[in-house]
């Protein structure tokens, strides 16, 4: 179908124990490109644990992980509806991927890990429907703006679709105009009122023994 | 324990289906308040089903709605961890609340329901560990200042440390400094950087197919 001096074929697939070395590692690399390492405490052992509990859930219902795998041949073709996702990546010429050994597929055939998504539903009361939240969406360095991302996103978004969900949402930081530009190209809104609280650490702690902070009569 | 006027007994207990009505009109005063009514659509029969599946998932593990009732007797004690919880709440004076017949509970007892919250569980990657998150808290006008949202908040909280979750999150929407003061007095930190991209209605609709939007080739 093309005429590109060099391919690789693309899938997008629902995760598994397996992967979890991988996650890891593309998790650090996210908080290094975010400038957040200080808030990076991810092990393998509570990522398995966490994201893959026994018995797993239906996808889509929890936490779930897609793994997007790079193969050097091509794949078969895309299920009908849902995963694994398959696609040709044309490419101007060979790439050089200086992470293909430590990212290794653990399905072998040659693939490599070249990035995640991770979401979960959400809800909306306005709408009374659940929706999808994507927690990351992450592509390694070497394989960018060759519309991995967009393959990854738009797969949510028509997993979503299928599901009769009635939004996708997501965050991103406002210095990121790359991706602000990328998001809103992909038709989403960019909310420029709400703000995120967050309640964590020691001030979440605080709050275990089920009494309010300022010690107010109860009962 | 005190010697206040008047007082009303607050229980933040599990919503079930019978509290549809009551949830559909709170979620209508709150987009009222947020100035979003534009963007309501929620109807009995979709909070029903979507809330409420049969047989209903365990709380906090998927869509949990909490409602606030407030009894004109005393109440049981709370329960050791979890809920119901309960609390004396002292007024100046005994309190007229215009709503009253309209937000009767349905369990009777001269109860009145006089808010709600809605959290689901979403997942920090960072930490590698679930958390809630607080899509609504909500307050009928009659009651606030009382220091009923943050009886809400504080269960959800002590419910997420006892979880052994890594955070709980939420939203303000920036103009609402009264709501932003609040959290910021129960230890929450409010994220400048961090702006929410939602893609919804016909954009979502536009990826239900599965095929991207720009057309590009795949497989």
């Amino acid at each position: 179908m093309s005429s590109s001096a060099a391919a690789v074929y693309a899938e997008l697939r629902l995760a598994d124990e397996r992967d979890v070395p991988h996650i890891r590692r593309l998790i650090h690399q996210m908080a290094e490109f975010e400038h957040l390492t200080e808030l990076f405490s991810a092990t393998e052992s509570l990522l398995s644990s966490t994201l893959f509990p026994t018995p797993p859930p239906p996808p889509f219902l929890s936490f779930t992980v897609l793994i997007l795998e790079l193969s050097p041949t091509p794949l078969p073709p895309s299920a009908d509806a849902g995963f694994p996702i398959s696609r040709r990546i044309d490419l101007a010429a060979p790439l050089d991927d200086p992470e293909a050994d430590a990212f290794a597929s653990p399905r072998g055939g040659g693939k490599v890990v070249a990035g995640f998504v991770l979401c979960f539903p959400n809800y909306s009361t306005f709408l009374a429907k659940p929706g999808l939240y994507v927690e990351d969406i992450f592509v390694r360095a070497a394989w960018r703006r060759k519309g991995l991302g967009k393959m990854m996103l738009s797969a949510v978004a028509a997993q979503a679709a299928r599901m009769g969900m009635g939004r996708v949402e997501w965050c991103v930081l406002d210095w990121n105009q790359n991706a602000i530009n990328f998001y809103e190209g992909m038709g989403a809104e960019v909310m420029p009122q709400w703000r995120i609280c967050r309640l964590a650490g020691a001030a979440l702690e605080a709050y275990k023994g089920g009494d309010e902070k300022d010690g107010e009569e109860s009962k």
